[in-house]
């Protein structure tokens, strides 16, 4: 406070220019941080409407949708948000959901969904193995399940998940497949159509390279089938899908105010990964996470997860003993300027995880987050076994 | 498609300077704007949960609440999810809720408390009265409810309710008192402890002239205790207050990504708030709207609302006989480059909502506004009785 009472504020922010190699956010284009301070406009205004309709037009290629076949949008909250809103639209109270939960992303869905009433099985695995897809099949068996939900990439622990065999589990369960893109979608194929997906949300801040604030989602026509017959309206009003259709559809009618700046940017991130094409961008994660996983070996380091079911934009590798894991981590951050993640769950202060998400998937990236790793590791006294600078190129000459 | 089926996105964004003076979002200073384009950073970097702190700092004096008596956040969602997020954690099912609806925002307060599984008792009003006080107290006499909810601002009509009342009616009602401070905020004096106010939310595209996607909250120890003490979680896992004072406290646990730019626009917000000065933003919100009203009758309009419960950021002003309503804001837009709002709820078609808010409360803003105003009306072949421009400068001299 001032004499005169007045509250005096802080400074302005002046935030470092790290690079972000951590469970997200992800680094983030200059084109894209520049749409962020376009001048803002109203929520109807035609400008905006038209916005609208083309980050629209970029969403079906991205989720591997024909343009018009079910309904895509960018909910107002960030990630976690997306998960809420196809579980509370999906399912009534009463109903039963089988969720297959291999990390803290599907043991959160699970809780999502009881929260919305609904009797949820959990088909649990060990965090960093794969979706039990035999428990799944199981379950599936006796039937009468309104939602099969399951987390394609999995952000605690670096799993992939296969979808191809789900579309025909949840058949078997009589249910709708929702599925978790958050780490996935723009950094490898998920292809809603292919795989049968009912509902798939996504994030921003991940492999797309729009900072936090948006959640990206698809819905297949039998879900918004199912979100017509709902016998009661979804218990969030916010996220109510049906009201949001009111608003991103040709009525236009107020619903909330849209987040205009994280529109322009998600526009913009859009616009990007389009430009670069997605299999071009498909690859360029596969090419830089190669090149990671083989320096991390080179440096002595064990990654958590076996090549057959490994995520490409992020990777859980374990702390070796005797290594103060946060304090690796703290030294990364401070001296080198480099973000990678802790571990999460049953994996905190077991794992880091490192993203190559987005415009940080490339050879360069990897190569700057392995000598930062390097030096921190010795400085620790680490041994490093084998140069890896060296072993990343050699991975993916 | 290309020829090579890739997707060929449309071109970058490019806005038009608007001037908006319609019910949000407001106009945004270039400070603000500035600050949407810094580098991203992670949510758990020291420098971001520094700014989250001085973000709370700047809160407390603004809601009217000594520091850490109680708490304040923004949550990653705008204005409405604020108002969710108080309901579903204050409401157990079951529980009884007394709401006040004068406008559109009362009638979704009502609504959102009975998604909530709440019984919820509304006392109406017509739009453009005051809120049924005597109505609310007779109810209140019965006691038994949980919950009082009222806006304190109806975007929807430009009434002011009169706060000072209303704790002595929510304890007669044995009820937490919920107030919803959207549109004043920032625009005029809100005084949570002054009045008792026990949860206060609002939005960052009105009166704090920054861009919509956050939504700051206020919350009493009463409130908190409350929510500590609840039987079940709230039905929102990511608006679940509980779960989110994890990560804004000193745990720093993650529950989701926060919105980095956003966070990073409100702290300039309120830093260009505390700057001016609470009082002289008052003051200034108070005189541009004396001179906007004092011309909307120079230019022969009737205003909706008496001047003793009008609300100086956001005026509603009755469509003439005869003058086709969206043709004139349609003209504002193209021709003048100026936004305002048409009518909500039973004012549809009926009124036009005149938002001075923010940075755009000032004599020069009104002055644009009536003279594009005067123009659009005459087009079509309304007769202006006098000139508002004087009329304007007069009524603030």
């Amino acid at each position: 406070m001032s004499a005169t009472g007045q509250f005096l504020p802080p400074p302005p922010l002046d935030p470092p220019e790290r690079l972000l190699l951590g469970p997200g956010p992800s680094p983030v284009p200059r084109e894209v941080l520049a749409a962020f301070a376009r001048p803002t406009l109203g929520h109807l205004d035609p400008h905006f409407l038209r916005a609208m309709d083309e980050l629209r037009a970029m969403l079906w290629p991205l989720f591997g949708a024909r343009a018009g076949n079910g309904r895509v949008l960018a909910l107002s909250a960030t990630g976690s948000a997306g998960m809420e809103a196809a579980l509370v639209n999906l399912l009534e109270p009463g109903q039963r959901a089988l969720v297959a939960a291999h990390g803290v992303f599907g043991a959160r869905m699970a809780e999502v969904a009881r929260r919305a009433r609904a009797e949820v099985t959990v088909v649990q695995s060990e965090f960093t193995e794969a979706p039990d897809m035999e428990g799944l099949e199981r379950e599936a068996k006796k039937g009468g399940y309104a939602v099969l939900g399951i987390v394609h990439a999995e952000t605690s622990t670096g799993v992939l998940a296969d979808l191809s065999p789900l579309r025909t589990i949840a058949d078997r369960a009589g249910a709708l497949l929702v599925v978790d893109a958050v780490t996935s979608l723009g950094g490898l194929p998920v292809e809603v159509e292919r795989h049968g997906i009912d509902a798939c949300y996504s994030a921003t801040q991940k492999c797309l390279s729009c900072p936090p604030g948006l959640a990206p989602l698809y819905l297949s026509p039998r879900a918004l089938d199912r979100i017509a017959q709902r016998a009661a309206p979804a218990q969030s009003w916010y996220l109510d899908l049906a009201l949001l259709e009111g608003y991103w559809g040709t009525d236009r009618a107020y619903h909330h105010t849209a987040p205009i700046q994280m529109i322009y940017g998600l526009h913009e991130a859009l616009r990007q990964v389009h430009l670069e094409g997605l299999d071009a961008r498909f690859a360029r994660h596969r090419v830089a996470a190669l090149a990671l996983w083989a320096g991390l070996e080179a440096l002595g380091l064990e990654l958590a997860v076996p090549l057959a079911r490994r995520l490409p934009p992020l990777t859980a590798v374990r702390v070796p003993a005797g290594i103060d894991e946060a304090a690796v981590r703290r030294r990364l951050l401070e001296t080198h300027n480099i973000e990678i993640g802790g571990g999460l769950g049953s994996l905190k202060g077991r794992v880091w995880r490192i993203g190559l998400m987005g415009t940080g998937a490339t050879l360069s990236t990897a190569e700057r987050c392995l000598s930062a790793l390097a030096e921190c590791l010795t400085q620790q006294g680490h041994t490093v076994p084998a140069d890896p600078i060296a072993a990343a190129r050699a991975a993916v000459r």
